[in-house]
């Protein structure tokens, strides 16, 4: 097993899975039950099964549902971390991916090796993450916002129906700052990413018009 | 050993090189002395070796220093490629770099495990390539263009001291197509990443002023 390790890496992927909750952009924490780093807050993740895993986002997918029972809707892959000694069990590659889950879909549970999951401020996780996770999550935070702050519409957060205030008030979540309302309308206007409902919601004033992406809606 | 083969996939690296050459952007092929894939076109790469790689990165600086002779000045990481059947071998995971050469630094040589060395076009190489190497190489092409249709400057392209026009024609054969040379002058004039030289070359009218990447140079 010794020389196994020194031929062959550790090899896996850990998620940053984000979400809107309370009106902060927050990401999934599980308080891990088993050694290395047993009882450390930590993004979930685990290693890759060859006879299992048709590819690292399908270890993804596999061990999200199997440590919280979460279905990724949605994954997008940021950076690999690498090395002899970001994990005690020998050289080790991991592949960081963030995912997005609606906001109406918040539904992690407690699964195999967790001792508890929390939805946890994005920006600030308030526990000291376990592994490198600190800096993968600083990284899929700037992933996410550079690629918002470009044209992308971050629907994957949103109910399948959805105002444009909820759209705009997410965008914004996820910047970390206000964004100008007419412009973006504007903005919204020209894009071929969503379509427009003939169903409307009781809004503060006067209804609000629904919408959902389009076919041709990609992040 | 097919017992491992089911419990540690294969890891490595494959780069795809660039430079500018002959007003055309190139990357580096290798012939594979080797199988699988023996004789066929590829991009350079190789698995990481524990007792030798402190990084993935590293890993991708040994073996194209140990297969064609380059020292890579820089590396960017691109994406991974991994599943069943990518490579004959075994469940695999290769993570893509992309690299920048300067184009008065095209110094490849054929050393370990490679029949030949080619500077293809990187845009259509004119070769079928070995196993997933032609996507990659597509998304490595898609990653530097974005970056440098962005605010990126290309300078690992360059000698260290060239001249601005120089510097478009790099970035229009990257872009493929011209860009306007007032608007990228003046882009060019609010940028910190470059400082003027005191020193001129002949031009086809006047002397050009050189310049060189200034210590807040970022790609």
């Amino acid at each position: 097993m010794s020389e196994d390790k020194e031929l062959f890496p550790l090899v896996g992927v850990d998620v940053a899975l984000f979400s809107v909750v309370d009106e902060r952009l927050k990401v999934l924490l599980v308080k891990r039950a088993r050694e290395p780093e047993a009882r450390r807050w930590a993004l979930p993740g685990g290693l890759v099964k060859p006879h299992l895993d048709a590819s690292l986002a399908a270890n993804a997918r596999r061990v999200l549902a199997d440590k919280v029972a979460v279905d990724l809707p949605h994954l997008e892959e940021v950076a690999t971390y690498s090395g002899p000694d970001r994990d005690p069990r020998g050289w080790s590659v991991m592949v960081l991916f963030y995912a997005l889950l609606p906001l109406d879909k918040i539904n992690a549970v407690v699964r195999n090796k967790v001792e508890a999951v929390e939805w946890a401020d994005a920006i600030a996780p308030g526990h000291r993450l376990a592994f490198d996770h600190t800096e993968q999550l600083t990284a899929a935070v700037k992933k996410l916002r550079a690629k918002v702050a470009g044209d992308a519409l971050p629907l994957h957060l949103l109910p399948e129906k959805f105002t444009l205030s909820q759209l705009q008030s997410v965008v914004s979540i996820i910047l970390g700052h206000p964004v100008d309302k007419s412009s973006f309308r504007r903005r919204l206007k020209a894009s071929t990413q969503l379509v427009e409902l003939d169903e409307f919601v009781r809004g503060a004033q006067r209804p609000a018009q629904l919408f959902r992406a389009s076919e041709a809606f990609s992040f």
